[in-house]
């Protein structure tokens, strides 16, 4: 038996709905495994099905809760939902762990459904690397949709939730002004807006302030411009979901009309592709031939005898001997 | 008369204290100049007299608060300091500006100051390499403490913040359980806790909770173990600061004393050079020689023709052709 087979038969059951085999897939793309080019190459023909949907916010605004009422709308629909929770916490907390014990308890025991928390412990590159090898697991998997929440609003968090087909920011009321959210840089990624907690006083001012923003802010990105759409909802009580649901699907309509969701897709496939160059090239930066070795080249810098590009100049140099 | 002059009479008017001239030098790395290599060059031998401290925690512990009470501390010492308040923020607030504005108005004036809003924008390469060379303009500059303070909570501030010799983690009562605080990943960079507000109540119960967290956490750092102190500070009131620059400079002794500090100095340099050499092969990656660009690639990872493994081959046997 070859591992070409094994990894075959492993995709096949992933395509069957074998969560295990999912897992296991993810594994070996996370580990980094000497199988890893293989289910790479396995994979590719079988990717770019999945709608990738990006969920973000500061913390206590409910994001469990409204990724999980919205795996509950799509599995109404009959589509298989994949999460990846992303959380880039320390090793110290075992974040990753609590994650998937205390998330999502809703959908546990459903097929239809696969959750699995991605933290940056022992990952090659860290979360922008990490990521996308699980999402396209997911989606050569069957998986139709694709939810990657975040846990923070740190910058990895915005680049990884920027890979995704539609970006849901989620705001509540009280969160303090508008300037907290807008330092977070996460304003000009979302594609919807989730006003949660809509319930609570200060839900009318605070769609309004995103109003406001979105009307000074001037959009970054190429093409034809879109705005995105404030959506109200209590995700406890599951109200306005449909409403969430309703706005990616008018954005992706979007999207496939004015060419955006290919030009996203090419995007995320090039960061894809970077990271992990990006990540073969710096492991060969400790390779300590020619005496280029970084650790060098550090106490060299330390001492003021070397200026830090000068160094780089050495480090690049003996990557390429 | 050549640059190299220029850029020696830039730095001895640096050392001489004029800010403009500090202001320029850092314009000059942060922008990736000409002249930046020339620069960094003359830099080199002046460096490493300054000791740097980082300063994080989550919003609303009093971050600039204790920043500021920290510098007239050091100021009343006779101490030239300098202050890189890092705003990873996005274009989009215009976070940096809003920055330089409010915060430190109290030492706008004072010569022996120097404060400068480091923001994501404009930045080859980020934070992660914008922010050493700023530190090393005002190490070269005879600043004796720069102050490396930052807004968020995130991985890259985080990143940035334990490039310093001594790690300062910020925390107030009543921020939420300590969970929240240890996935934000900024416990195991800190040296020295300050539990800020401890006028406030819950100041005992959170120093507590922040003792039994250090108990359990095992410290991944190579060599002897130093245990980060707990430090109540009501940093409104100028109290508990001459205590923070007790630790700070407890910490300091113990890390000269045990080589902790060569160490140290050494990973900043190493991430310092990693950083510049990684932005320069990245840069190489649009490169369009012999079809190895990026964009090309992406296209067809999206299509499946090609895994994302494949391409980044691709790509780097673009680069060294």
């Amino acid at each position: 038996m070859t591992r070409t087979v094994e990894v075959s038969d492993l995709v096949d059951r992933a395509r069957d709905g074998q969560p295990r085999a999912v897992a296991r897939l993810i594994s070996l793309v996370e580990d980094a495994s000497p199988h890893l080019r293989e289910v790479a190459e396995i994979l590719a023909p079988l990717t770019g099905r999945a709608r990738v949907i990006g969920l973000t916010g500061p913390p206590g605004v409910g994001k469990s809760t409204s990724t999980s009422v919205l795996v509950a709308a799509y599995r109404k629909q009959g589509k298989r939902v994949g999460v990846l929770a992303v959380d880039p916490s320390s090793p110290f907390s075992g974040g990753a762990l609590l994650g998937d014990r205390v998330r999502m308890q809703d959908h546990a025991t459903d097929p239809g459904v696969f959750i699995r928390s991605m933290a940056t412990r022992g990952h090659l590159g860290g979360l922008s690397w990490a990521t996308p090898q699980a999402l396209r697991v997911l989606d050569a998997a069957g998986f139709d949709i694709v939810l990657v929440e975040t846990v923070g609003v740190g910058q990895s968090e915005v680049e990884v939730v920027s890979l995704a087909d539609t970006t849901l920011v989620l705001l509540a009321p009280g969160m303090g002004d508008g300037i907290q959210a807008a330092k977070a840089g996460i304003l000009e990624v979302a594609d919807v807006f989730v006003v949660n907690k809509a319930d609570r006083d200060g839900a009318d001012a605070t769609a309004r302030d995103l109003k406001y923003m979105i009307s000074l802010g001037r959009r970054d990105r190429e093409g034809p411009s879109w705005r995105p759409p404030i959506v109200k909802t209590v995700a406890a009580k599951g109200q306005g979901v449909d409403e969430v649901v309703a706005a990616v699907d008018g954005h992706h309509a979007w999207m496939a009309e004015h060419g955006e969701l290919e030009r996203r897709r090419a995007h995320r496939a090039a960061s894809e592709i970077e990271a992990i160059a990006v990540a073969r090239v710096r492991s060969g930066f400790g390779d300590p031939r020619g005496g280029a070795a970084l650790e060098q080249l550090a106490k060299r810098v330390v001492i003021g005898e070397l200026d830090p590009y000068a160094a780089a100049d050495h480090l690049i140099e003996g990557l390429q001997s």
